[in-house]
C-alpha cells in the first residue's frame, strides 16, 4: 500500500519473523524477508503484509497473489495463493493492526519527521492568528482560514478556499474554491471496529480525504478518511450541516446532500444525485447517477440511475406513496365499520 | 434590502449598465441608474436589483413593482411589472449572485470597515483569554465566554449569557440569558444551492440569526442565518444537542426540540410546540401553536395547532398508531394460517 | 447528594427558613435546620432538599424518608413520608432549581476554588500549546491532547488517551486508552427542561460523565453529563461520529453505535449491543445484552437480550421485514386489478 508520506511515516521495515513474534503468529518459511508495509488483501504486493478474515475460504480475487504474507485463521491457511506466506492467528485483522503499529505511524502534531519543513502559506492567503497550521501543510492563494481552525500536518489546501472557525482538517487534499464551514471535521479516523483479544478495537485507518474543486462542507459535518483507500467528494458537490460521510465513500460531482445525510462506509454515489434531509445509506450501497432520494429515507440497496426513491426501507417513490395511501385507506375504512 | 451593516459592507453602488456587463445580461433602458443593493423579488425597492426564477410567468405578488431591476429569463421578461427593468439572462439567480458580489461584502475576520472599533465588552463579563471577539462585537453584563469560543465581527450578545467552549457565533443578535453550548454554530451560511454555469453553486446568504431572551442552544447544534430575511428563535425556546435549524426558519416561544431535530428552510413553528428526538420538517411547512410531534417523525405538510402527529410521512398520532397496530395484526393473522 | 467536588462547589449551607424565603415556599416547622445540598427525591438524605413533581400522590418509593425537606405541590404535602418537611410551592422542580443555586455552584473557567491547584500533566503526556487545561485537571502518561482542545476544571484523563482537535471535555472522568475525536463534546449540561414562572427553564445538571477504558467517541459526538447520577460508557464501547448520548444513560461494554445514534435520557444499554446508523432510543428504555438494532430504527420500548429489532416503531426484525414485504405485495396486487 502506498500510504501518503505527507500523513504517515514508514517506520519499518521489520522481518517476517519479527512480525510473527509480535503477533504470536504461527509461521513457516523465510523469516528474514523484510516487510515494509501493510495493505488490503486484494491489493497487497511484495514486502507487504495483508489479512484475510472472510467466513469462507478465500477465492483468488480475495487475496492478491503478490502479497508477501497474509494473516489468516488456521483453517484457511492452505487456501492462500501459492507464494503468499500464511501467518496463522485467531484474529487476522487484529494481528494486522498490531503489525501496522510497527510499520506505519500516523503523523500527528508531535511526530514531525526530519523532512517536515514549516507550512507553506501563500502570501495572499489570510490565516487568522489563532489558527494552527501543521508542519508540511500548504495553503493556497487567497484562501481564508478562520479563528481556531486546525489544519493538520501535510494537508494541502488549494486556492480561494474558506476554512471556517473551529474547523479541523487532517489527512486531506483540498482543491480550489472549497468551503469548509465552522466546526466541520475532515479526515478523522473512520468507524472501523474489529474484535480484539480484550474487546472491540478500532481498526487503523490509513487513507485520505480528497475534496475536489468547488466542494462545500456544512458546519459540524464529518468526512472520515479512507481505511486503505480514499474518501472522495467530486467537484461542485455540496454538503449541508451535520452530515456524516464515512470511510471509503466515493461521491460524484454536483451531488447535493441536505442535513443529517448519513453515508456509510464504501458507498458510491453518482453524479448529480440529490438527497433530502436525514437520508441514511447503508454500507457498500451504490446510488446511480441523477437519482433523487426523499427526506427521511433509509436506503439498504442499490438505487438505479435517474430513479426517485423514498421510505424506510427505501423503494421507488411511487411505490412508497401508494403504500402510504393504501394503508391510510384501510384504517379509514375500518373506522367507518 | 437592508442588510445589517454590522455584518455586511455595501461596496457599491454600480450602474445598471455595469451590472449588465458583469452578468452578461441583455438589457435595454437607462444604464446610468445606480444600483446599491440586492433584494428578494417580492420586496425589492428603488436602486435594488432582484431576480425571478419561477417556472411560470411571475404574478404581481412575485415581483415587487418598486424594484429597480430584475434578472429574469427571456420568456418572462415581458411579465415583469412596468417600471422594473428586465435583465435577461439564462440563470437569473446565478446572475443575481454575481451582481451581489459587486454590491455587498460579508464582513469576515479580515475585512474590517473603517468604522469598526474594538469589541465592546462589559467590565462584568468574563471572557476566556483564548476566546476571539470580532471588531464591533458587544458582550453584555455578566456574560461568560468560554475557551476558544469565536464571536464574529458585529455580533451583539446580551446580559447573563453563556457561550460554551469552541462555539462560534456570527451574523447574530443574541438576547439576554441565552445559553449557547460548546461547539454550537450560530449564523453560518445556509444551504442554498443554485445551478451555475459550471455546476452547483452556493447562493449567498445575507440575513441574520436572532436568538431572543432565555433561548438555549445545545452542543454542536447549528442555526443558519437567513437568506434575505432572518432566522429567529423566540423567548425560552430550548434546543437540544446536534439540531439543525436552516435559513429563514421562524420558531416561536417555549418551543422544545430534542436531539437531531432537522428544521428545513423557511419553516414556521408556533409557540409551545414540542418535538421528540430526530424529527425532520420539510421546507416551508407550518407547525401550529402547541403541536406535539413524536420522535422520529418526518413532517411533509402543515400540522394544525394543538395536534399530536407522528410517523413518516407524519400524520395525526392516533391514525399512525392505528396503522401500526393494524399492519401488525395482518401479519400475525397470516402467521396463523 | 454527593456532587463531585472536582466539578461543583458547595456554597451553603443555608437554613430551611432561608430556602423557603428564596423560593416563596409555604413551610411549617424548624426553620433553623441547615441544608447543605440538593438531591433526587428517591435518594435524598439528612440536610438535603429534594422535590416531588409526579401527577399522583407520592408512594414510599418515590420520596426518601431520610430527606430533610421536599418541595411539593399543596395537594401532595400530606403524602410525604413523616419526618420530611414539606416546602409547598406551585412548581416544585423549579423551586428546587432556585434552591440549588444557593447551595451548589458549577465550577467553570473562572470560579476556581481555593484548593484548585494547577493542572497535573504527566511529563510523558503531549499537550498541544493551544490546548486549554483547567485547574485541578489531570492528564495521564503518554496521553495526547490536540490543538484547541479544552479540558475543563477537575477533569481526570487517564493514560494513553487521545483527545482530538477542538474537542471539549468537562465534568468527566476518563479512563485509560480512551479516544475522543475532534469536536466531540463530553460533559455538557443535558436537555432537562422544566416549566418556570416565565416559561421553559433549563433544569440544572449535577452529575458527571464516566468513560471507561478503551472507549472511543467519534468526531462531533455529544455525551451529556448526568442530572443527579452519572452518564456511563463501559469498557471498549465504540461510538461513531455525530452521536448523541443524553444524561443518565448507562451503556455497557463492547457496545457499538454507528453515526447519528440518539440515546435519550436514562436509557440502559447492555453489553455487546450493536446499533446501526441513526437509531433513536426513547427515554428510560432498556436494551438487553447483545441485542442488535437495524439502521434507522426508532425504539420506543424494551428490547430483550439477544434479539434483533428494526423499524419505526421498532419491533422484532422478522416481524418488521414481513410487514414490509406484505405491504409491498398488497400494492402490487392492486396494481394488477
Amino acid at each position: 500500500m502506498a500510504v501518503d508520506s505527507r500523513f504517515y511515516d514508514h517506520i519499518g521495515p521489520i522481518s517476517l519473523a519479527e512480525i510473527a513474534s509480535l503477533t504470536g503468529a504461527k509461521f513457516e518459511g523465510d523469516g528474514d524477508v523484510l516487510i515494509q508495509d501493510v495493505a488490503a488483501s486484494h491489493s497487497a504486493g511484495p514486502s507487504e503484509v495483508s489479512y484475510y478474515e472472510g467466513s469462507k475460504a478465500p477465492t483468488p480475487s480475495d487475496v492478491s497473489p503478490n502479497a508477501q504474507a497474509c494473516f489468516v485463521v488456521e483453517k484457511f491457511a492452505d487456501a492462500l495463493p501459492p507464494g503468499v506466506a500464511p501467518l496463522i492467528v485467531p484474529l487476522p485483522r487484529y494481528a494486522h493492526y498490531v503489525a501496522a503499529h510497527s510499520l506505519i505511524r500516523y503523523r500527528n502534531w508531535f511526530d514531525t519527521g526530519p523532512d517536515d519543513g514549516a507550512a507553506s502559506i501563500h502570501e495572499s492567503a489570510r490565516v487568522h492568528s489563532t489558527a494552527v497550521i501543521g508542519a508540511g501543510a500548504a495553503i493556497g492563494d487567497r484562501t481564508v482560514v478562520g479563528p481556531h481552525a486546525v489544519i493538520g500536518p501535510g494537508v494541502q489546501v488549494g486556492r480561494d478556499c474558506q476554512i471556517g472557525a473551529n474547523a479541523s482538517v487532517q489527512s486531506a487534499l483540498v482543491g480550489n474554491s472549497v468551503k469548509i464551514y465552522s466546526g466541520a471535521r475532515i479526515g478523522e479516523s473512520g468507524f472501523g471496529v474489529m474484535p480484539g483479544p480484550d474487546g472491540a478495537t478500532d481498526a487503523p485507518q490509513f487513507g485520505r480525504v480528497i475534496l475536489q474543486d468547488f466542494v462545500t462542507v456544512g458546519a459540524n459535518s464529518c468526512i472520515d478518511r479512507g481505511a486503505f483507500d480514499d474518501t472522495i467528494l467530486g467537484e461542485h458537490t455540496k454538503i449541508d450541516n451535520l452530515c456524516q460521510i464515512a470511510h471509503n465513500v466515493v461521491v460524484g460531482r454536483n451531488v447535493l446532500m441536505a442535513s443529517f445525510a448519513g453515508i456509510s462506509g464504501t458507498v458510491t454515489i453518482g453524479d448529480g444525485v440529490m438527497l433530502g434531509g436525514r437520508v441514511g445509506i447503508a454500507d457498500h450501497v451504490v446510488v446511480g447517477e441523477g437519482a433523487q432520494i426523499a427526506a427521511s429515507a433509509g436506503v439498504f440497496r442499490e438505487i438505479p440511475a435517474g430513479e426517485t426513491w423514498g421510505g424506510i426501507p427505501a423503494k421507488p417513490l411511487r411505490q412508497w406513496m401508494k403504500e402510504v395511501a393504501w394503508l391510510n385507506r384501510q384504517i379509514e375504512v375500518s373506522k367507518k365499520k
